[in-house]
């Protein structure tokens, strides 16, 4: 026994403490750590939370929905900064996410679907956003894998797609490389951590922790892979409506295609017969020869839903040095360069007021029943001015 | 090293080598080992053939088709040998296997669908076969979760089910305890085994053992289950024709649905979105409420098919001392017992000619392209005549 003497008690507190080891926890990390500040990021089980499941579109025009104007400004933001993004984080990990830029079909099978989907994609125009409508004998020129009778479409072709389960563990090396360190264990409440800053970035678990009305939101997703290990009969990503039913197909190089999703306000984590019913009539409706392809994995996730469909960004209201980057919902693989970005200029303090972080804000619950009730100064936030290396 | 005296060779030869563990294996070891044969059972991974993915349907009326008289006749014996099986069974082991007598119904979905059942029920009526016709009004008082457009149906009461799942370790059990030895290593060639008499109860594997045209003929299968740990919503076997697609569905008191199957001339093992597609929209389409059920798994197993239809049961022409029980292709299930009993008889030299097996020997296939080519002295067969016991 050592008495008397200085004892060692561990590294000292680390400046940041991400909450969260998916793709947005990983990517704030990745980014401050690359700032020099010392990080640690707290997962159980990092990764395995909505980004197994999700397709990786990052498509801010075919996400473009009426009413949610604030949201696709920051999509098409988000967007804008993924081709530098994808391009640093393969070159600081040698990791290929499958980044893919051959743009995305939107289609309708049935004058139905036509007429409704022509009705989105003229509010897209309005927006300024590139959808260009294609005749079927222009889809068919694209994509020849298509149904016959797909009746039109349109073109996004500055929407993408990244395979999120890659994209993870590549974020995750480049923030171990840049000297961030996960904490295998699970965070109960805010108070066991002792850190700087905290980020809470805990998707679904962002509920428990600070109070915010994030909610689960259950999607099923299928993966399929084409026979005899070749390659997609098809290139875009392909988003329909088919005789009413919405459901998108994403082709990754591999073979696989990712077909998706319902939007369901449960959280259970089982396949039901009539969603993967519902998804495989739909994408076989739209491009026959998914039939032959092999059916591999069928999933259930959970995205972390916000009352307005929106992100939450920002200063905790109450908890003084607390940030939280959660609620990403449908978008969370998009919306990871821009959401990283700002909220490594709020913990540093660089940038000064960011006015596309104001839609965002956590405070802007207050009015709901069971808000967090917090006042305007409670929700101040002091940044780390100190930057220490720490490797 | 010891030199000069008598070494143990092990254990006596085997009266009986039986190849292949699963169902039909494990019963002809069940029944002789316990006429006091010594049993030994060559099998790398017992059960894990066709019927961990059969759906255990015993079904002699409703699997009469067009032309297969004399199956219709051995499944029927068989079906008619079952509950005494199953009692017996359960009486040797205490494990209940889930033999349930509700019965089936069987149904057309439209008017077309109704057409094409009527004549296949006009012929098993025709054979003597106990085929009820229903109305709808009937049939929706039997089983109320059918969907309301179902056109008509009829009822085989005496088509009854078990669950192979829990039939095969059941069997083994039950032929252990009478002192069969499991051999967990494969066969590669018939002189490989030494024993009074060798029976190739293989399935698929037969062929390459014994020359015998068996081939795999693929079957996709689904398993459902009902929500929140509930039985099922209906408690007969369905079986029906729904736009043209037959389907059964297979409810077991755990809650599982069996839902099958396609029937396909290949041999590989992929589930392919086709398939599950066109299995679970006739199933939807009868029974309504397997949409909110649970997909608990997709499974596609390789029945042994032959070029009849019909199992071949008796001496391996050429190979004295060799029997054959295989090639049971979709009806291994229903005809393990009498399977059981005639392979028994035959090793044992009890019972004499058996007119029953005269239409499965292995013979009748000498004069196809590539048959075994035997002369009818070739196939005579030399029972077991020395019963001692092993244990």
């Amino acid at each position: 026994m050592v008495t008397g003497e200085s004892v060692d008690t561990g590294p000292t507190q680390p400046d940041v403490a991400v909450v969260g080891g998916g793709p947005i926890g990983w990517a704030i990390a990745w980014r401050c750590a690359t700032r020099g500040l010392r990080v640690v990021v707290h997962d159980p089980a990092p990764g395995s939370g909505a980004s197994q499941v999700a397709a990786g579109m990052l498509a801010p025009v075919a996400e473009a929905y009426f009413g949610e104007r604030e949201l696709t400004g920051l999509l098409t933001e988000s967007a804008s900064r993924w081709p530098g993004f994808a391009a640093e984080l393969t070159e600081a990990t040698g990791v290929d996410i499958g980044y893919r830029t051959e743009g995305t079909l939107m289609v309708g099978l049935t004058a139905d679907d036509l007429a409704e989907a022509r009705r989105l994609w003229a509010y897209q125009q309005g927006l300024g956003l590139p959808v260009t409508p294609l005749r079927p004998s222009q889809l068919r020129e694209r994509e020849p894998a298509l149904a016959p009778r797909v009746r039109g479409g349109a073109l996004a072709a500055t929407d993408h797609q990244v395979d999120p389960r890659r994209l993870v563990p590549a974020l995750r090396l480049a923030a171990e490389r840049a000297g961030a360190v996960l904490v295998a264990e699970p965070v109960r409440r805010l108070s066991e951590i002792t850190a700087g800053v905290t980020v809470v970035a805990a998707g679904c678990g962002a509920a428990a922790l600070t109070g915010l009305p994030v909610r689960p939101v259950k999607g099923q997703v299928l993966r399929l892979r084409a026979p005899d290990g070749a390659p997609p009969g098809f290139r875009h990503v392909i988003r329909g409506y088919a005789d009413g039913e919405h459901v998108y197909l994403v082709p990754r190089e591999g073979g696989e295609v990712v077909v998706g999703a319902t939007v369901e306000e449960r959280s259970d984590l089982e396949v039901s017969a009539g969603a993967v019913l519902r998804l495989l009539r739909a994408a076989v409706d739209l491009l026959p020869e998914i039939a032959e392809y092999d059916l591999v994995e069928t999933t259930a996730g959970l995205r972390p839903g916000t009352p307005d469909n929106a992100p939450i960004l920002g200063p905790l209201p109450g908890h003084p040095g607390v940030l939280v980057a959660a609620g990403h919902h449908r978008h969370g693989i998009v919306l990871t360069p821009v959401t990283a970005d700002l909220i490594t200029d709020l913990v540093t303090g660089g940038g000064g007021p960011e006015p596309l972080l104001a839609p965002f804000r956590p405070d802007r619950f207050d009015d709901l029943p069971g808000g967090v009730g917090v006042t305007a100064t409670s929700s101040t936030f002091q940044p780390v001015t100190e930057v220490d290396t720490w490797n």
